[in-house]
């Protein structure tokens, strides 16, 4: 058992120290603690810890510690000068200050690593927690902590509380609730700085060996990377739909009657690029899914890989979907604001007048009266349903919901989704799909073309629910594989995990 | 102390293993990676896992458990076609894959456990965590995991992790905050699998016994438990309201003018049954709460308990709100689009061509402009106040409230949200009420039917907070009980906890 | 090493106990489960718990030990006569209750200590845990728990407990994901208590010695504390936007032409102050932090500290955005229900007649078109960012970014939203800036006051990220600092950490 041998392990060690009065650490268990638990007769004392530098993370971390009920001993180059320290820490020169401390954060940029060197015998044995970051991706050959760990190899290295950021640790308070990774080759270590972790009301995860810690490193400089492809793809389409829609509106009028109509750019024409934009990239979030099934159908197995960009399109659906959502909220914006707009004012007050001066009544159309509200009422639903399922991808409901919720809710409700706003489009377009006025330039209107995706989606999503593709499909989710399929071997699949979904 | 006993026993246990080579747990403390540990010298190892199936769910897991530094080996009848598993873990025949692990993740479906009887002598002692969910409710007399107890004599089963998702696991990353409900009968083995969680970022949570085992089960089979009733409720409202203005404007029109208005079914009338159910709704939310103290103030005590009914209702008000925003939001929605509908066009282009036909000029009716801007801004205050309330029941917000603040939330601001609502329909009828003209076919309007409940329900609340009342009340709550009415005792009285809130 | 000593001891208690029978506590080590583990011989037993009071906490946290596997015993003055407790709980006079288990929680109020000072010697070495809370601050001079202390000395007494409340205990379930605060003398009695709350499920933080008890007590009388601030200005600003609005317009008119126009109070002065007040909220959100960024390039060194003031402005930056965005979200409501207004029916009515009865068509404005569609879209896009704002300040949406992601969208994001809305309140002004029309009584326009602090915010950030400056404050927050300044030396700094965002 890892406690007992731990236990006498530290037992010798302990004794150990008190015979040659030195902290040592040969990678045994460490309770921080020990020796001043025994000391002051179990008063609050979480132990000694160490801080090396006095910068924002380091003075977080130390008030943070404090709180917790650790004893805190700042290292530091002018201990006379440091100022703004939290109250009840000590200030000390760095091998001063590492003497009574198992655990030593190191809280300075990579640059001033050098200090150290000379440290290094009082190191030895100790755990040095390096918690630092780079600026930029690539900044360095190898990862902080692995440079640090060539220059103070007698030192117990673990990567850890990189990722949390100097002001999440002050403000604290009732919300922390924040992973603390840790990687590094010592697992009592590990376990020391963990249990640390867990004494700040974190929560630790370990992460792996040292190796791991460039890529600890690399998680602080993320910005957004599950964000990237949709931001581009919605960023492209909303180009080209907007572009398209310039020239068969603007261009085309410029170019024929001569007109200027450029004031339709801001709102007119934008609205016709958002609600497109929103409907394929809705749509091409049920696409990979349906395509999953059908390759799963034509493999007869599940234990194949799907092809690599069809995994990372999976991963990044959810991203899709609420960038969909977004541009949906700017649909339904622009699109209430219309009777506020001067142009349509402008527009309706002609039409009165017009009407007047051609001493006409308006015949009343059921027909329009059906339509706009159709078009309207599944818009709005759409809509809602839209915003229900963005509502249920945030973390803590979507937490909050088992495996059938969040898969009814995805699929069964998505799907509907999907449906409502074809069915918007449709109705919307009634009956200018057959009428040769559309298309100006030989070109269709915009939605026409937006259509095109999620109908494909619809008929495939369709043919999949149908009982006996639906079972096949079942079976195959189950583990069940077509007689003479097989398993292909595969050397490299570990990286293709396959979507669960 | 139960570490020092553990420890003791399981020293002994080791010695007991070296000698005669076989790893045994008599359900004493079991960490898995003891021999590991020893024998590796600290490097970074958290013990050896053994997962019985290949499928989606043990494929993420051993992902996971790699990850976290354990050291994997997969049981399977066909080692050899193995295909897709993680990088690094080990295949192997379920014989050999159970030698080294103390842990076995059970990654398959209960009609398969048949394999585990030949098993058995290996299995002695051996800690066998059941994953297994059916595919519905009551698809078995007794839960997997007791089925599995009576196959397998010799291990000790534990029920875990089957509330997880394979995709939780897999995706893990920063915001994996999930509890790993855990259930069995023996209190080590529970640990070591609580410990295992741990390990892998996750929250154990002791549920007991391994009778808790068919309750854990039908967590993930659960489809919105709570929403049940309100769902029922809405969709049965709604389709009162409904029928009702169907009847009220589109048969009373044909039937007496032989007009056809069935356009207005789409927008019009779901415009006017939305706001109605979202209304009763909200009051429904509130009234539970009322009538409690009302129960209590005629008992004299809070020790007695509330019928069934009202503990049930009392239970579904967060999901009874939500689903009255959800409405209220429609509603906002349909309001919104008015100006946009062909219909409202037309009436207005009537509208003003009857005006100038006559030679008129509308004459501005102050009255008028106060009762529209008073009807609307109460509306659009409740529903920003409404909005509030649901944000605040995102569970992420709440928790971040304490109680006092929560309190305040869900109560005073409920009952301002409501008090608005309410004048917005008094405001929006006007006159109305007073006029026979509203009352075609003698019967009211919708939303005069829809104001019942709320009046109802702010009447009570009017007499509860004036301060005798409230005193009385709040001793209530505080303890107090009224002379002679003594506590009554109940037998089974400890199904019944009584609401706090 | 802490835990084998505490083996000792411990083992060493255990003899004592089996040899004197009667537990004791010498702040050593204390599992309240080691007896009951031994003798059932590892069955599901977590150990026993004794609850004082029967109130609604008390059953709470019954109901939930119980499910967490720990025996409870309640003491309560009136054993027969106790209700509504949970099923498996024993009852008994409080001197029975306490016999069996180390861990006694008093779930009674501070009004009814009395009883214990009674129970003094059988209380002797046990851990007393205080969950007590007040009806308000400063009710009494000191804490409970001190008071506890002076009342049964030889008790350990532990504040826990008293910031969760009753209902989250009970309901559990699923998103229970709620910190204990604990704080006392004794480390391993508060690291007993953590362990209970370990077990059921909640996340224990180490709050201190038991002087902190009052500051835990007052968290759950707290009422929003940083909410206050950012209220009372959006309603001073709300009042003054308001009241100045209503003079030019209400006041004004009825003055100078002895026209009625209070009708407007109600939707166009409100929408005129809603927008005025969450343009001037949103400015203030990013002025501090413009303000320091300037103070640190004055003063040469992020290492001195800012004004108090400054300080407490910057801790409720969020705030202040959340309620700005609440006040944009109003503006946005009064904007569209626009068109359904009575009032702007008369005027649209009026216009038209007007235009039909000169015999005139309206000539289109393309300048009124572009500034309508211009000051629309700026508005309706400010306002999409700034709602993705306040759902990235969703403490579960916040959680799940890493702080390079905070920081680009509440600072990048930020400052565009803040550009986008002034903007739009521009182009909504256009030339009434140079229209002397526009200043009745010589006040400007509302909007053009609300413009100035934006306008001066804007200013400074583009001072500040011209790139030599921005090198300059990026230096100093690097730790960089001028010559000839050094660190002043600061008494009592260490009360005032600096921001770090």
């Amino acid at each position: 058992n890892r406690r007992l041998f731990r236990s006498i392990k530290v037992g010798w060690l302990m004794v150990h120290e008190v015979l040659i009065k030195k902290p040592l650490f040969i990678c045994a268990a460490m309770k921080p603690d020990s020796v001043a638990m025994m000391e002051l007769g179990g008063l609050h004392k979480q132990g000694a810890v160490c801080i090396f530098g006095t910068g924002n993370f380091g003075r977080s971390l130390g008030f943070r510690l404090l709180q917790a009920g650790y004893e805190v001993t700042y290292g530091s180059r002018h201990p006379g000068k440091s100022a703004l320290l939290p109250k009840g820490a000590k200030v000390t020169t760095h091998e001063e200050a590492l003497q009574e401390a198992q655990v030593i954060f190191l809280a300075v940029h990579r640059e001033q690593y050098g200090f150290l060197a000379s440290l290094s015998p009082a190191l030895e044995g100790k755990v040095l927690v390096d918690i630092s970051n780079n600026v930029r991706r690539g900044q360095y050959p190898e990862s902080n902590a692995e440079y640090l760990r060539k220059l103070v190899p007698g030192a117990v290295v673990i990567k850890a509380f990189n990722t949390i950021s100097a002001w999440a640790l002050q403000a604290g308070g009732l919300d922390a609730n924040r992973q603390v990774l840790i990687c590094g080759d010592c697992a009592s270590a590990k376990q020391a700085v963990a249990d640390i972790a867990h004494g700040l009301g974190l929560a630790p995860l370990d992460r792996g060996s040292l190796r791991a810690a460039s890529e600890l490193e690399d998680i602080p400089l993320q910005l957004f990377p599950l964000w990237r492809l949709p931001l581009r793809l919605g960023a492209g389409l909303l180009a080209a739909f907007f572009t398209y829609n310039v020239i068969r509106d603007v261009v085309h009028a410029h170019v024929t009657d001569g007109k200027d109509r450029s004031f339709r750019i801001m709102i007119s024409l934008a609205n016709k690029a958002f609600p497109d934009v929103a409907l394929v990239m809705l749509s091409l979030c049920y696409l990979p899914g349906a395509m999953a099934a059908v390759l799963q159908l034509r493999n007869g197995t599940k234990y194949r890989c799907f092809p690599d960009w069809l995994d990372r399109w999976m991963l990044c659906r959810k991203q899709l979907g609420l960038l969909a959502l977004a541009f949906a909220v700017l649909h339904v914006l622009y699109t209430l604001v219309i009777p506020i707009r001067y142009y349509v004012f402008y527009r309706r007050a002609t039409v009165y007048v017009g009407l007047m001066q051609e001493n006409k009544t308006l015949e009343f159309n059921n027909v329009m009266a059906w339509r706009s509200d159709a078009y309207l009422s599944m818009g709005m639903l759409g809509f809602a349903l839209f915003v229900l399922l963005g509502i249920t991808s945030l973390p803590s409901v979507s937490n909050s919901l088992n495996w059938r919720e969040f898969g009814f809710i995805q699929s069964k409700l998505g799907h509907t989704t999907l449906l409502l706003c074809t069915a918007h489009t449709f109705l919307y377009g009634w009956d200018n799909f057959l009428q040769p006025s559309a298309y100006k330039w030989l070109t269709p209107r915009s939605y026409m073309l937006a259509l095109v995706v999620p109908c494909v989606v619809l008929a495939l999503k369709a043919v999949l629910i149908t009982p006996c593709v639906d079972r096949a499909v079942g079976r195959i989710r189950q583990g069940w594989e077509r007689e003479g399929k097989g398993r292909a071997p595969e050397d490299n699949a570990n990286n293709h995990l396959p979507l669960i979904l």
